[in-house]
């Protein structure tokens, strides 16, 4: 059986949608962050990122949201999830991941975890400053230029879905005034009316 | 036949070693970043991002390395590059270049594009300090924990190889004392002595 470690208001949040969507059987480990539980030594053994989600399987542990998404997707999922085997199709869905890691949750991670890369107290404070700016203008990029409708990436649910859902659940908390992406809002309820989804809030809280 | 955008030092090295690797037919479109030519309207109709690289395929264009590198490879390369179609394996290496888009490419951006996360100047110098920390801290968890050898997966040449040797080229402009991580040395070494790896640079230049 698989163990996924998480932690609330994280972006765990879209590994474990994927696993009730799909629905694996699984254990959920859940982190407090409040308490620093992601860089104690028992976890660190797991994930020396001290990071979450961590996957745990049968051969070995799986860090990184765009990688764990494949994964669950390949072994519980339908094609359909990731481009049904076509490798163009699989590639606008990874280049979809790879933007939301790389480019969104990187602007989104500006306003709290910006120690990763400054120890000045005034360039934080800098930093969070543009959040609005930098998650509106990523987020415009998908709702102007990737988002085909109804999912993202068209007519099937893929492992894009969770992943974008999650981090624009964190827009209005980065102040962006979400009015402006009406794609993106009705993304946002067609998830929410999933019982999939209302199933993993509720277990990871 | 594919055409690539790229700019020389930059990230889209990485698939065009790739490209070269797996004896792609392919054209090579080098933008002058001196110039702001990835800005240029004629540029945004390809790429909105304003970025390199940009694969243009018969079916569309893609973006970001981690979606290029795998279309390559499941387009052209053997099964190998990418796991041998066992979604562990896949997810390995998807892990890999996941963190290196994410975390190595991200923790060296802070050095000359922090103007993507603050228009402060101050903060903008003060991140720029801290480049040589976090790209040491960043190749240090690949060197410890993820360098299997003599590929860095293992015994496969895959995609993630040209990736991390293409990154692995900026740590001595970033400050980092490369003498601290011997596997990736040995590793740099390997890719250089590859025919594929000498055409790639003598193209791009």
């Amino acid at each position: 059986m698989l163990k996924i470690f998480a932690a609330p208001s994280s972006i765990a949040l879209a590994s474990v949608l994927l696993l009730e969507e799909v629905e694996a059987d699984y254990e959920l480990a859940v982190l407090d962050f409040s308490k620093g539980q992601q860089r104690e030594p028992a976890y660190q053994t797991v994930n020396p990122k001290g990071r979450v989600p961590a996957l745990i399987t049968e051969d070995g542990v799986l860090t990184e949201t765009p990688a764990i998404l494949v994964y669950i997707a390949q072994r519980y999922g339908p094609g359909s999830m990731i481009g049904a085997n076509e490798p163009y199709a699989f590639a606008k869905i990874q280049e979809l991941n790879s933007y939301l890691a790389s480019t969104v949750h990187v602007a989104h991670a500006h306003r709290f975890r910006g120690a990763r890369w400054t120890d000045d107290p005034h360039a934080l404070e800098a930093m969070t400053k543009k959040v609005p700016e930098t998650m509106a203008a990523a987020v415009s990029l998908i709702e102007e230029h990737f988002f085909v409708g109804p999912w993202v990436t068209g007519d099937a649910y893929t492992i894009c879905d969770p992943y974008l859902f999650t981090l624009c659940s964190w827009l209005e908390g980065d102040g962006v005034d979400t009015q402006a992406f009406p794609k993106l809002l009705a993304h946002r309820e067609k998830m929410l009316s999933r019982p999939a989804t209302q199933a993993a809030i509720k277990r990871l809280g």
